[in-house]
C-alpha cells in the first residue's frame, strides 16, 4: 500500500512508523487484513435479515440467483439494506438529541446544566407557541421546552414540528409524497417493520419511507440536538483556535474527548477550569490542563469555546499514538473498539462513560444528567493522576497544527452578514439577504455544505480538501460539519487568509464580511444549521430550495448516519454528492429511482463520483445550471 | 435434494410435481439456487454496519482477520447483529400492535371498528388506573385506553406498564439488571443506536439492551397487540375448525388472507358475510366464499371465528399452485415478495394492503382504519369477480385436512380449568391452581409453549410436530402458537382425541378438563397469552417463572421477530430452545453469555440443537431438574 493511499495529512507517516515501533496496530493493519471486501455486501445484494439466509442475488443480471429464498431480488434487497442504515443513522442523531433534550429536562439554576442563551430559549418556546414565552421564569419554560422536545420523539400524531421552518413549497411536497416526518422513534420503528421479512418488497415504497426516516433525523433529531444544545450551552459565534496532532501540548495534561454529545464535554470543559484541578496538575509535573476534541464532541468544544481539534476520524489512533495523552474519554459513536487495546501500549487510559457506548477494554465510568459534573471531574482527576506515568521516550507529537476560525452558526453567520446591509436600500438587519444577493448577483456561484466521515476507500481527507479548495476557486462558498470541518481546519481553509484561494468574487465577499471562505457549522446534527439556513436563503428569494444553486457533499462518508443525512438533504431538495460509492450498484432500478427518478418525488437526487476533481465539474454544471432555471 | 428434505407435510409433494408443471417457480427452486450460504452470515461474523466495511472476521480463531477496520472482534459483531435481528422484530411486533391501538381509537359503536369485549376493556382500564373504569361510556373509555396504550409506545419516561403483571421477584430482576423496557420505539431507536459504528463494543451491555427490547416487545408491542385485539375482536373461546390445504374449496371462492394483522382480516370477514356478496358469489356460479387464513392472520381469524387455516409459513406458494384461489390477500410481515410473480401462473389476484408492507407486482389497494371496511368489501369483490376466471384444468386441491379445536385464551384455558375446581378445598374459581395442581402433582412434567416458523434448515413442520408428540407423551403439555400451532393442527394435535398419544397423567388431565394436549393460543404476538399464563402460574405458586417446569421452544424459527421472543422469553425467566443454530457461533464469548452466563442475569438461557428427539431428551431433563429443585 502506498503512503498516498494511507493518508493525506502529512502527521500521519511519522506515527504510523511510531506505531510499528511500538507494537500497536492501526486501522491500517486491519483495512490490510481484510483483504478483498465481499463483492456482495459492496454491491449490496447480500440479505441477513431472516435466517433462512444469508441470501445473495448476482450483481450481475443472469449470473447465480436473482432472488433470494423469499423472493426478493436485488433492488427489494438493496433498497432494504439502505432503508436500515438509515434507520441506524436517524437512530444516533436522535437518541443523541434525546440526551440533550433531557439535559435540559434536569437544568437548572444552580447548575451544572444551565440555560446559556435564554433568548433561544424564549424564541424556541415562541415559535412552538408557548404561552409566556416571553416573560416566564427560565427553568420553567426550559422545562417546557424539554417536555415538548421529548414528544417529538414519541407522540403518537402529528409530524415534527421543525417542519414549518422549511417554505410552503417544500411542505407542500413532504405532505403530496407521504414523507413528513412523524415522531422520531416511531419512524425508525416503522422501517425497521417495513424492511423485515415478509412487509414491503416494492423498493421505492422502502425507499420513500427511508426518507421519510431520513427527514426525521434532519428536521427532527439532529435540529432538536442543535437547538437543546445552543440553548444550554450557547450559541456558537465566531473564534479563532487550531487544529491538528500539534494541538497536543508536551508538557500540559492532555484529555482527548472524543465522540459526539456535547452533555458529556461541557461538564469536562468545566471540571478542567476547576482550579482544584489545575493546581493538582501542577502537583503532578505539568504546566495544566489541556482538552483537544476530535469528531463532533471536538467540534461541540470548538463552537463554543475554542477547544483545539486534534484532528478527525481517522485521527483517533494517531492521538494515542503520540504517547503524551492522559485520558482518551469517549462517549457514542464512532469511538474505534480499538482504543483500548491500542491505548494499552502506551500509559493512556482509555475511558467511556455512556450506557448506550460500553466499550470493552479499560474503565466504564458511567456519565448520568444527574451526576454530570461529578462524573467528568473524577475523570479529569484520574487523567491528571495519569500524568506522572507518561513515558517520555514514547512520547512525539507532530509540529503541524493550523490556525482556524469557528463557530459559524446561523445566528453568527446572520451578525457578520448585518455588517454589510445596506441600510440605504431599507435592507433590515438580521436577514440572509446580502448573502442571497451576491449569489443572485453571481458574485458567489453557489454554496456547498461540504461533510461526512472519513473512509479508507478515499484517501484520508483528501477528497475533503481538493472538493473544498476548488469550490472556493470556484466562487462557490462552503460550509463544512463533521470530520469535512476538521479536514478544512488542519487545511487552513478555516482561516481568513484562506481568501487568496478563492476566485475573486468569494474573496471579496470574505473580505468585506470578515469571514473564511469555508465556514464551521459545527457537529454532524449541525447539519441541521445548514438546513436552516438553506430554507432562510429559499424563504428570501420566495423560492423551493430545490431552486437554489446549493448541493451538499459528502466526500468520505462512512457511517450510517451519512445515509440519512444524504437522504434528509435530498429529501429538503438539495443534489447531494458522495464520494465513496454507495452499497448500492448490485441493484440498476433501485440505482435509477436515487439517481434519477427521485428528481420527480422531491426536486433532488443522489450522485455520487470517486474522483473527487470529476465531482467538482459536475458541481460547477449543477450549480450554473440551477442559476440558468432562475435566470440569474 | 430429497423429498425428506424438501418438505414433511404430505401435501406437498403433488403440488411441487403441479409447480414444475406450471412453470412456477417455488421457495425450493430458490433455496437450490441459493447454493451454499455464506459462511459468514452463518456464523454471524460478517459486519455491514458502516461503509467502510463490508468487514468479515473469522469464525476460526488465528485463521484470517480477527477485528473489523474499526476494531470490532466477533463478540462485538456477532451481539450487534443479534441485537440489531431483535430491533427488527421488536418493531414488527410492536407497529403491527400500534395498528390495533389505532382502530381501538377510531372504534364507534356504529363500527365496522367496535368493542367486542367490553369486560376485557373494563378489565384493563381498571389495571391502569383510569377514573370509572366500571362506569364510563364505553367508547369514551376504549379512547382513554388507546391514548394511554400510544403512550407505551413513545413516553419519554417510565417503563411498560404490563411488567407489573410479572411477579415481584422477576420485576426486581428486570430492575437489578437494568433491562426493564421503557417506551417501546425507544427501545428500539436507543438500540440502533447503541449498534451504531463507534457505538457499544462491549457483547454483554449490547446484549443486556437487546434483551430490553425484546421485553419491550413481548411485555409491550406483542401484550397491547393481544390485549387490545381481544377488546375489539372479542378474546377467543374454544371452537372447532380445520386446518391444511383441503380446506380450500373448489366449488366456493376462496380467498386467502395471510399476514399478521387483524385488523384486515376482521374487515374482510365482514365483508364476507355480506350477503350482496354471498349472492354476487352465486350469480358468478360459486356456491359461497369460502375464506382460509395462513400465518398469523390465520391464527387471528381462526381464534376468534374458527375461519379454516389452509397452512403455514411455507405453504403460502402451495396455496396458490392449487390454482383455486381467487385472491390472496396480505398485509404486513412473513409474505414472500415471490407471490404476484406466481399468482401470474395462474388466475389469481395479489393483493397486498398495507403502506407498510407495499408488494410489487400485481394490485396494491391501501386498507386504512378510516375506510376498513369499505376496503374489505373491494377485495372481497375483485376476488368474486374472480371465480369465473378460475381455470378448472389448473385446479388440484390437496385432499388433506385436520379437524382441530382452537381459541385457547388464557380466559377460555381458565374457564375449562373451572369445571374441574375442587370446591370442597374452597379453591377458587377463575385461577390457574387446577393447572399448577397436576403439575405440582407430578400428574403432568411441566409445560412447552412451541412458538415460530417454518424454515429450509429444518425440513418443514417436522420438527415442530417430533417435539410435541414426544412431549405430550412425556405428559408435558404444550401450548403453541404461529406457524408452530399450524403444523399442529394439521398433524392433528389439536383434537380431543389427540390425548391417546399422550402419558396417562396428560391423558387424564385432557380428558377432565375437556381440553386438546396442545392449546392453540393464538399468533405469534399472542405469545404474550403465554407469558401471562406463566406468571399466574408463578404468581400461584408464589414463585418465579424461573423456577417452574416450563420451556420456550422455537423449532423452525426464522424471523427476526423470533429472536425478540426468544430474548423475551429467556428475560421473562423461561429457558429457551432452538431448533435452528442463531447465527452467533462465531464468536465463543457471546456463545457462552447467551448459553451459560445469562442465567446469572436472568435465571434462564438460551439453548440451540437442531435434531428433534435430542432437544426433547434436553428439554425433559430441564424440566425434571426444574421440578427437583422445586422439590415436586
Amino acid at each position: 500500500m502506498s503512503n498516498e493511499y494511507l493518508t493525506f495529512d502529512e502527521t500521519a507517516e511519522a506515527l504510523l512508523a511510531k506505531a510499528k515501533r511500538d507494537g500497536a496496530e492501526t486501522m491500517w493493519d486491519r483495512r490490510a487484513a481484510q483483504k478483498t471486501q465481499c463483492g456482495f455486501g459492496e454491491a449490496g445484494v447480500c440479505c441477513r435479515i431472516c435466517a433462512m439466509g444469508p441470501c445473495r442475488v448476482s450483481p450481475v443480471p443472469g449470473k447465480g440467483a436473482e432472488r433470494g429464498i423469499c423472493g426478493a431480488n436485488a433492488d427489494t434487497i438493496v433498497a432494504r439494506n439502505w432503508a436500515r442504515m438509515v434507520a441506524g443513522g436517524c437512530s444516533a442523531h436522535s437518541d443523541h438529541a434525546r440526551d440533550i433534550v433531557h439535559a435540559l429536562h434536569a437544568a437548572k439554576a444552580e447548575g451544572p446544566f444551565k440555560i446559556r442563551d435564554e433568548k433561544k430559549l424564549r424564541v424556541l418556546a415562541g415559535e412552538w407557541g408557548i404561552a409566556d414565552a416571553d416573560t416566564k421564569e427560565t427553568y420553567a419554560l426550559a422545562h417546557d421546552v424539554a417536555n415538548i422536545a421529548l414528544e417529538e420523539f414519541g407522540k403518537p400524531f402529528g409530524t415534527q414540528r421543525f417542519l414549518t421552518r422549511a417554505p410552503q413549497s417544500r411542505q407542500d411536497i413532504w405532505k403530496k409524497e407521504r414523507i413528513a416526518p412523524r415522531a422520531v422513534d416511531m419512524e425508525v420503528t416503522t422501517l425497521m417493520h417495513s424492511t423485515h421479512i415478509g412487509c414491503a418488497s416494492d423498493y421505492e415504497s422502502i425507499f420513500r419511507r427511508g426518507m421519510r426516516t431520513g427527514l426525521a433525523d434532519g428536521w427532527g433529531g439532529s435540529m432538536l440536538g442543535t437547538e437543546i444544545s445552543d440553548i444550554l450551552y450557547g450559541t456558537p459565534t465566531a473564534r479563532a483556535t487550531e487544529a491538528n496532532l500539534g494541538c497536543i501540548s508536551d508538557d500540559m495534561v492532555n484529555i482527548l474527548i472524543h465522540g459526539h454529545d456535547p452533555n458529556l464535554a461541557e461538564m469536562i470543559v468545566l471540571a478542567a477550569q476547576n482550579p482544584e484541578m489545575v493546581e493538582l496538575a501542577k502537583a503532578k509535573g505539568a504546566k495544566g490542563i489541556n482538552l483537544v476534541g476530535m469528531c463532533c464532541t471536538g467540534n461541540e468544544m470548538t463552537m463554543r469555546h475554542g477547544v483545539k481539534m486534534a484532528g478527525n476520524f481517522y485521527q483517533q489512533e494517531m492521538c494515542i499514538i503520540t504517547g503524551a495523552i492522559e485520558a482518551a474519554v469517549v462517549d457514542v459513536q464512532c469511538i474505534f473498539p480499538a482504543l483500548p487495546a491500542l491505548a494499552k501500549n502506551y500509559h493512556t487510559r482509555f475511558i467511556s462513560t455512556s450506557e448506550k457506548a460500553k466499550i470493552a477494554g479499560d474503565l466504564y465510568l458511567e456519565f448520568t444528567e444527574a451526576t454530570g459534573l461529578e462524573n467528568a471531574t473524577e475523570i479529569v482527576k484520574i487523567a491528571v493522576e495519569n500524568f506522572p506515568n507518561r513515558d517520555a521516550a514514547k512520547v512525539e507529537i507532530p509540529d503541524f497544527k493550523m490556525p482556524a476560525m469557528v463557530g459559524y452558526s446561523v445566528e453568527a453567520i446572520i451578525d457578520h452578514l448585518d455588517a454589510v446591509v445596506n441600510s440605504q436600500l431599507e435592507d433590515k438587519l438580521g436577514g440572509v439577504k446580502p448573502l442571497t444577493d451576491v449569489i443572485y448577483a453571481g458574485v458567489i456561484r453557489g454554496a456547498a455544505g461540504v461533510v461526512g466521515c472519513n473512509n479508507p476507500k478515499q484517501t484520508h481527507d483528501l477528497a475533503h480538501i481538493k472538493i473544498m479548495e476548488e469550490l472556493i476557486k470556484n466562487d462557490v462558498i462552503c460550509v463544512a460539519t463533521g470530520c469535512a470541518a476538521q479536514a478544512a481546519a488542519k487545511a487552513g481553509l478555516l482561516t481568513l487568509d484562506a481568501k487568496e484561494k478563492c476566485g475573486r468574487g468569494l474573496k471579496e465577499v470574505c473580505e468585506r464580511v470578515n469571514i473564511p471562505p469555508v465556514l464551521h457549522m459545527g457537529s454532524c446534527v449541525d447539519i441541521s444549521r445548514i438546513l436552516v439556513l438553506v430554507n432562510l436563503c429559499a424563504e428570501e428569494k420566495g423560492v423551493d430550495p430545490a431552486a437554489l444553486p446549493v448541493v451538499g457533499i459528502a466526500p468520505e462518508w462512512m457511517s450510517e448516519k451519512a445515509v440519512s443525512i444524504a437522504n434528509y438533504v435530498v429529501g429538503s431538495g438539495i443534489n447531494t454528492y458522495l464520494g465513496v460509492i454507495p452499497q448500492v450498484l448490485g441493484a440498476p432500478n433501485f440505482v435509477k429511482l436515487i439517481t434519477e427518478d427521485v428528481m420527480d418525488i422531491v426536486g433532488a437526487k443522489f450522485v455520487w463520483e470517486k474522483d473527487p476533481m470529476v465531482m467538482v465539474d459536475m458541481i460547477m454544471e449543477d450549480l450554473e445550471a440551477k442559476r440558468t432555471a432562475l435566470g440569474i
